[in-house]
């Protein structure tokens, strides 16, 4: 309800900027007695982390998470959670250039616009610095839904797709890219390291899926949960578009073709035929797998100059040196399964309250 | 923050089923002043309203609002407006079979999963129905916005796309798929007129252009432009994506490709050599036009039997006969339009009450 | 979270204003499959009526319920629940006397100088009437929270106060005071006639006793039961203070008198010896009763002429005719105890969401 | 609209334990711009510090403040201001008594019932000190409201009250009960020391004046000024009753002594001939001075044993050891200051929001 916080009754608050002394997330309403500790929080931010390979910026960060409040003897007490997260590698080089000119497509001249003025150190709080705070938040919020298994990956980077016939959940963690397809991981490496090089950047889809949500979560109209999936993702650094199920490609099929049928499970639960939905109708979840898929933009910071104005409305060309992601959508992955993570904890949460 | 909320300051819930006596919204947050009365209001349910071509539903709804509250001598107080729409046309017919066996693609397995049962009744809550309601919230809303003008279109209809070279605003209303393309207009003639008499549905996708928003508006990180429009356009019935400019395409693009270089304009304010980004930076605008583009999926409402179960577990075959939209993405172009309208009245006057 | 909307998961909003057409509530968030219709709401509304004795205003309204949605075969669906009540004895009496000068006490010069004009026909929206509606909403929620009795009375009028002795709860309905000292109510008819024939007015003290509430409902910090209890019943028209248990009195005591010692009780429950917290520490219910005390003040409607000024800003003096509550706190009681209602059912259905 | 935040628009969130390593805030929703560095904040810090008179509890906190977040080079961006306060001197003494047994009037039954274990170290975060972090919010919303002047002191101590003939402003900084009659102060300082020294305790009623608050603050019917004045103060620890203006004492008039007649200024604004209302009528502010009395009861943390129960639920007796304040409202009187501060500050910017 607020603009740094998000969620309705799982709700979390995210704060800090790209280059202060620290960021932070502040989780309130999590349920009381789930086992938590640092351990349960440092995985995920690893995931995330910063300068593990070539193909991604080369800050330096640690991202060592601690828990200041609303834990006890191992377990959360109901109260709010802060996490912080210092910031080790905020390098002292000059941002004169980038304080007087703006960098077209990133925040800069939108924030002046609004704020009058900015904290142009590494984009401020427009950096996706910020995202760490919320991969520590979804920590949390994955242990408020031990039934949900979440799975994100790159399914598309630079415009070349995965082949989802060679689809291997394992090869996830072997590759950098969050790739399950061994063969497309190959090709994207040297796709990324040309990019880099040419200091170019590339665009990526990232897929989500979360099995094991039981049918019945979400809440009409305004809460439903493809809305609040939209919301979540739309939300995070340099994303431009979100689909559910077959999202885009749904508007091109015929009702007869798009249909998901039904028939008696064998557990007592229906078993559908097919999964275009996405795993929810009518906001409400179905019990099928829940499929997000999200399109991240390529970085605006590239070494081509681009014409620019500067503060005073000037003519100027602006190149964005520093240290860069060339692919900013890979380490959006873990982002992203974050995001899910809390709407689905919300959600679960919400459902409870008004059917028991 | 409530199901059935929608905004920030600016708010409005709505309420009513299908086949219920009335549907209404009441909108709270609205500034005094305002000059109000049904005659702002009528003309945008009109371009919603059913039953006008033979290309939507037959249901005949005049969809007439009353004003009940919150206007006085023509203008609104500040206090809430509460709209209502009586319901006219609910069909007597025997909803035995959608009562008893569950349409796949509809809400009905997912409400009932949810609430234990559900008001069968043309889809009751989860009918489209209740878009009426959104439209006539949104006809207030863009009472708070007049430097705002807003145009959207049917975009893509069926997997056929409208030519960009051809587009004509002035051809919007002249044909009964919001068609901005004659051309175009003419194909989807024939292509609605065969899924109607097959009994089968299309999809489509809509476009929303909003020009005139000036730069600043929106907000870090949660009550961002781009997510709230995210969350607004995927709450409406039948949508399954949101892209905002060029959304997935964007992720096929290079950084050098994508970038929307910015110089000094005539006015003082920055002229932008692209709008790639679709007038929004950080999930704050940027004075360029605003673009949404929304993909709603082909109705699950068919002629042809589709394997389901009924309430009891048993399988079954369904058939939805009725009343229904070959295309629901056409009516969905005013509700697309209406939730943008909601959306920006209230970036507006979040955007006042932070920065002044 | 809105300016016309109470709660948090269990929500209520009302609209509409003392001389239009009609007003209402539209109640979100309440779960699925409670049995209701207008006759689980008349009789609340019934004992808030005006017009039943001399002793309140002479305006006469059937105030009579329709539920406009969310209740499907008899019981509520999970979906919005509208409630309407057309208003129907607005008397077309001369206001241009209301309209050009203040009433002082009244809301007439603040809804002036925040919205710059006002609809003053009986008040508007700042008119006592706008209490049906919450009085509708509350008879909602009480099904919410059947474990739970709720009481409400007038315990003291006109600095007249019960005598705690004489308390019978059967009392309170025999009574057009709500007192359940018949002692009391006798003096209090002279007292109430006195006012009402020299157009005077009296203050009132409204007590409300919930018993039945678990342990366990609350949440700190900032929605603490108390505070919620405190912010409902402070929104009532009139109200000047809010006490839970000893409020006021507690300060004066030392901390040895107002504790309130607990024992093992016979039903494994603990038994407490006192209730001088009025059943809430820590902001989260205890299992005693809920205690709440609520003042209001006379009604600023009297017929002694009062000094004010004109909207112009010129001098003048208003004497306020039309049809009053003589006291405006016995009307109030059951508008208390739908507020109280209103706020267990919310924080019942938030214990749930967090605590399971 | 979640537990541990306050505010709509102006919001902050509270997190930390009276034992953890350390508590704070986030503040979002701040205007861009404003001058704040911790020097703003900690004097209001410093005022509320424990340790700093023997009338208070004994342990040593420096309660020194940093800034994490939101501000550039000295000013507000308009992105979270994230506050930190150190934990310094939590006591490593046994809690093995408290962690068995409940503490009558304390939240340690309430929070077993509710979550079902609790952080029993100095009460967890039901520990006073949670109000440090609202004093750190509270000094932030002060910059939002300039043209407002904030006084608080406590007008009556063990039930003995101020002469409000022998009222002086200038008092309440020099002696350590707020107190703004030195007489008085004089007598408190013999009762206070009293109740120390046998280990009892005492209440407190501690009264708020703003002015300079404009008329238009606040909005009904659920957002009303008085509404969210009594919400922020009931939610402060030990708080029992909250009134604005005459409060209960307004019960006991006639509405001809309770009128606030009004006149016309010299300065083109109504100058008002008394102030019962405290400032707020309709739930508006009026332009007078904002009048807020809140009741602090007796710390129920005493020397004398009081009858209670194990967790085990076996019968026992407590005595309350360690270091504590014998009344609780001294200390309260920062926060209630602050607490009206950011109301004020959120109402403000509400206002803003709807009427520009």
């Amino acid at each position: 309800m607020s603009f740094n916080t998000f969620g309705r009754v799982f709700r979390f608050s995210t704060w800090g900027e790209s280059h202060g002394p620290a960021l932070g997330a502040v989780v309130d309403g999590c349920p009381p007695g789930l086992t938590l500790s640092e351990a349960n929080i440092q995985p995920f931010l690893d995931a995330r982390r910063p300068g593990t390979s070539r193909f991604t910026t080369q800050r330096q960060e640690p991202d060592a998470v601690r828990i200041l409040s609303g834990v006890f003897e191992g377990r959360t007490t109901g109260t709010p959670i802060s996490l912080m997260i210092e910031n080790v590698d905020q390098r002292s080089k000059d941002y004169s250039e980038v304080a007087k000119a703006y960098r077209p497509g990133h925040a800069d001249y939108a924030y002046d616009a609004k704020y009058g003025f900015r904290d142009y150190r590494g984009g401020g709080r427009s950096s996706a610095r910020e995202t760490a705070a919320r991969v520590a938040a979804g920590a949390v919020a994955r242990l408020v839904i031990p039934e949900v298994t979440l799975t994100a990956y790159v399914c598309e980077l630079g415009g070349d797709a995965i082949d989802p016939a060679r689809f291997d959940a394992a090869e996830i963690a072997r590759n950098p890219f969050f790739c399950p397809d061994p063969e497309a991981a190959k090709r994207w490496e040297a796709k990324v390291d040309a990019a880099r090089k040419s200091g170019s950047s590339l665009g990526a889809v990232v897929e989500c899926v979360a099995s094991g949500v039981p049918a019945g979560w979400g809440a009409p109209l305004y809460a439903k949960l493809d809305s609040e999936l939209a919301a979540a993702c739309m939300s995070i650094n340099a994303v431009k578009g979100v689909e559910i199920g077959d999202g885009f490609a749904a508007a091109r099929l015929s009702g007869e073709t798009n249909a998901d049928p039904m028939r008696p499970g064998t557990d007592g639960e229906p078993e559908f035929l097919a999964n275009h939905a996405g795993g929810i109708a009518g906001g409400i979840s179905t019990g099928q797998p829940v499929v997000v898929r999200v399109a991240f933009k390529p970085t605006s910071s590239i070494l081509t100059p681009v014409e620019t104005i500067t503060r005073d409305g000037e003519a100027s060309e602006i190149v964005t040196k520093g240290r860069h992601d060339p692919c900013v959508g890979i380490r959006g992955t873990p982002v992203v399964e974050a995001m899910v993570a809390l709407v689905l904890a919300d959600q679960k949460l919400l459902h409870r309250a008004q059917c028991g």
